[in-house]
């Protein structure tokens, strides 16, 4: 059974997160009832990053095995016939080995939240970033930003209810940028590791936040980080900010299955 | 009566175009039902450019009449309030001359059409530009927009139904620019003329997309132009990724009432 990797692009919105439940609309089920249209049975596709309700991805990567070949533009082209309406889409496809696994092979998940502060409601993309009122310090929070650099125990910045066995993780880059934008400031962050812990990127932000508007001090971010306890923790980030951003893997899997204009 | 000057930005999707009416919902009726909630009685506001059904701005420019005197601070916040949840806001405030006026005054408009070439479904901003599946060819479409710059009858890039009593205007500059789009490409058309005929931004927008595309050659502008006939023009694009995004006046008006992130 050939294996194929898909890179995925969708909207958090209407979805109760990436897994598959019962009674609630999730990304995976979307993607999985598309497949069932072109192989008829059941399937299970597994991820890179399941990401929580609400939360996009322009890059999240999973893997499906299907019985005959496929080529991976024409598999991509039938899974998106077959996803309409929702917004989810196919934006690459390539075939990978039997034993390549979206989640297991993955060495590093880059995640990007997008922040605007501006006074004026948001009338554009209201839904695709979170929006403050004030105007943000970034060389306050870049200072800030700095204290999570390198191997830390998380439980400040980690959900309650986290499953992982450890809250030590290493955190390998978190850059803040301030992109053009005509009425206020649009600011991105990117974090990158090999892994995340449960709502740890809007824990994170959040409390970068708190630095940017003035809150918190810098140095209150590794009093934070140091006290290792979640109520130590900033406000934690609304999900319509966030984006898996891209998964990397030990070999680039998708230079030659881009799904752009032909 | 004091006179301001407001910048605003909308999105055109759930709006029968800015001017008001009686059954359908308008963006000009949404702001002067704001205006009428902090000042009761009616308000007639002028505005740069009457925009199309489904057609959006981020620098659409009206002015409306105040009896008492208002920070543009305070009116922006006022008016912004008021006219929730509909995706309209006011993005700067400014007092101006009572003799200054939205319309007459302006000097220049200035229209952005966001067009994407990609296969794949957009996901994000499906209502905020257009899609086309293939790629485009920019040298091509710079060379035929080449044919377009300075004084010329549109005749051919005009509405039927246009009210203007000259099909003659004078386009100063068409400026076709690629954004940085991770999949597929995102293509900017900037149009920029003292004033604009009914459908002549989606109507050249629509005939440099056949060149793009490589129906048309470049040539092929030309005489499309010289034909002064409209069935010469090629697809008049969907209002759903044109923006009006600036309009100019002799003196600058919003230097000072940008409603940015305090």
């Amino acid at each position: 059974m050939p294996r194929y990797a898909l890179k995925i692009e969708y909207d958090g919105a209407p979805f109760n997160g990436w897994q598959r439940q019962t009674d609630f609309p999730s990304v995976q089920g979307v993607v999985e009832a598309a497949l069932s249209k072109i192989q008829p049975g059941p399937h299970k596709i597994a991820c890179a990053g399941r990401t929580d309700k609400g939360v996009h991805a322009t890059g999240q990567v999973a893997h499906c095995d299907m019985i005959r070949d496929w080529t991976p533009f024409r598999l991509s082209e039938a899974v998106n016939y077959h996803m309409k309406p929702h917004p989810v889409a196919i934006v690459a496809a390539a075939k990978v080995a039997d034993d390549w696994h979206a989640r297991f092979s993955a060495q590093e998940r880059h995640y990007i939240f997008r922040l605007i502060a501006r006074r004026a409601p948001l009338t554009f993309g209201a839904g695709t970033a979170w929006q403050v009122k004030q105007r943000l310090d970034l060389d306050a929070m870049r200072k800030a930003a700095m204290h999570l650099i390198g191997t830390h125990d998380f439980t400040t910045f980690r959900a309650t209810h986290c499953q992982s066995p450890s809250p030590i993780k290493t955190m390998d880059e978190i850059t803040i940028t301030q992109l053009p934008c005509e009425h206020g400031q649009e600011i991105q962050f990117f974090l990158r590791a090999r892994s995340f812990l449960h709502n740890q990127v809007r824990s994170i932000v959040g409390s970068l936040e708190h630095v940017g508007s003035g809150t918190w001090q810098p140095g209150d971010m590794k009093t934070a980080l140091e006290a290792r306890a979640r109520d130590a923790c900033g406000t934690v980030c609304p999900p319509h900010g966030l984006y898996l951003a891209h998964v990397t893997y030990p070999q680039p899997v998708f230079a030659q299955g881009e799904l752009t204009a032909s």
